[in-house]
């Protein structure tokens, strides 16, 4: 059976993730994304799942500082999942909305439902958790008048009540995460391919005037089309930078290895982090 | 008095900014990003300072989107300052380093310190706080066996001795903090200036290859440095992006009107963020 592991703990959005792509693997929660990384390099586990741009529980820089410096894992596929907030309550709640006198949360899933708290629950006092899962968690424990923001896992993991659905700021926000593993032929998420991609990570030589120009002249000409672009500084000293690029298209025989060829003679580093699926999931 | 806001709680990271940047004015703890951002629009404070790039306590995310959706504010400042995790007990603690049971803090300090707790402290279980700061209470609370991750100012404000210094893995890592305020002229940040920075919001009309090519031109025939570009989709659906990018050199009457002329004959948004001056914190 195929070990998947991912960042905990239960009732998060990366295990909501996990569990809406995969389906009855051995599933391992790790503590942190360091740990998650080394388990499918040690070969603990057969996949890894990690955020990779994620506004609630983690950043996108730890996980890619950590595959760029520390261990290199090809990423074999992204899964994409809406974030929906929910102001969850206990069973027994049976109260007004206005008399809900605490709110727990992680402090990014607070600060996304700001306008809802400011319109609906002004007088509430906000408590910041470790994650979603542990408001939860502290709701099912103590009960009355206080409510935690969570995901649909949360509740039913912890036997919560979705008092009001849908309560976060913007429609539109999503989760992204890397599905990483040594070997690439290992799963089949079965899910919709929205789209193929393939992730670069690009150091140049020195920083001047115009080299990001530069770069990205050898994906211009050629019509390649970037999702994504963001500098981040080397960990080596102020001033360096990496970028890295996302690409619209699989890698192949042609337009990719020209572009490295080209880069490379101007100097750069080119590493391919992976081409890969990106599979939107719906809630 | 100047009225200060800044993302709280106490003992973390954004405080550390604060009380090392600004002395003896009127600090106002906030427990969101939006609180504080909006307590500088609503003018119960004269100046918010908020994260903009740190791997602890918040993402660039929450405080780009706010400001880039909801409230438009100058950025008059950036302070720079070095993340430094140091392992905290209680002062009472006389035991060795492998008698420590559990250790606290953010789960991003405690992965910015994967090594050295594997490495020292293989068997310490890790639990997760909501912020460093909330950590260091809990130590300081419950004694021996114990310790937290978190800074200087957390030691202090808690009564922690510092076990061991400068625990974290790398050793450049650095937090970014946005000064907020109306009014430029309210504030005088005595510290050294490192650097003069304009920051541009760049919305692109639609996504095809080579758009973002074609945006950096107007950059770099100007000879006009980037420090760094990123890229962000858009609240209103997928698939649209805007891209935010800092230049290296204050806004002038001559460079910046020519790239955002040139830019809007693109099709281009153009927005300036604030040109502010770099203030590095030595700790």
């Amino acid at each position: 059976m195929v070990k998947i592991g991912y960042l905990g703990p239960r009732g998060t959005f990366t295990k909501l993730a996990v569990d809406t792509a995969f389906n009855g693997e051995d599933k391992q929660s790790f503590t942190t994304i360091p740990e998650c990384i080394d388990a499918v390099h040690d070969e603990q586990v057969d996949i890894g799942v990690v955020p990779l741009e994620n506004a609630i529980e983690g950043t996108v820089q730890l996980t890619v500082d950590y595959l760029v410096h520390q261990v290199r894992l090809p990423i074999i596929a992204e899964i994409v999942v809406p974030i929906q907030q929910h102001l969850l309550v206990a069973r027994e709640f049976s109260s007004d909305l206005s008399e809900v006198t605490d709110v727990y949360s992680h402090s990014h899933a607070i600060a996304q439902c700001h306008q809802f708290l400011h319109k609906y629950m002004p007088d509430a006092k906000l408590y910041f958790t470790s994650s979603t899962g542990k408001a939860a968690e502290m709701v099912s424990n103590s009960g009355e008048k206080i409510a935690a923001i969570g995901n649909r896992l949360a509740a039913s993991e912890y036997g919560l009540t979705i008092y009001q659905e849908n309560i976060h700021d913007y429609p539109n926000n999503h989760t992204r995460f890397a599905v990483l593993a040594k070997d690439k032929q290992i799963v089949q998420i079965s899910h919709e391919t929205q789209a193929e991609k393939t992730s670069l990570l690009i150091t140049l030589p020195s920083d001047y005037a115009g080299a990001l120009y530069q770069v990205l002249a050898a994906f211009a000409w050629r019509k390649m089309n970037l999702s994504k672009i963001e500098s981040r500084p080397m960990k080596t000293g102020l001033g360096n930078y990496f970028f890295i690029v996302d690409v619209n298209q699989p890698y192949d025989d042609v337009l990719f290895p020209g572009v490295k060829a080209e880069l490379e003679a101007l100097g750069c580093n080119v590493t391919i982090l992976g081409t890969y699926p990106v599979h939107q999931m719906q809630l």
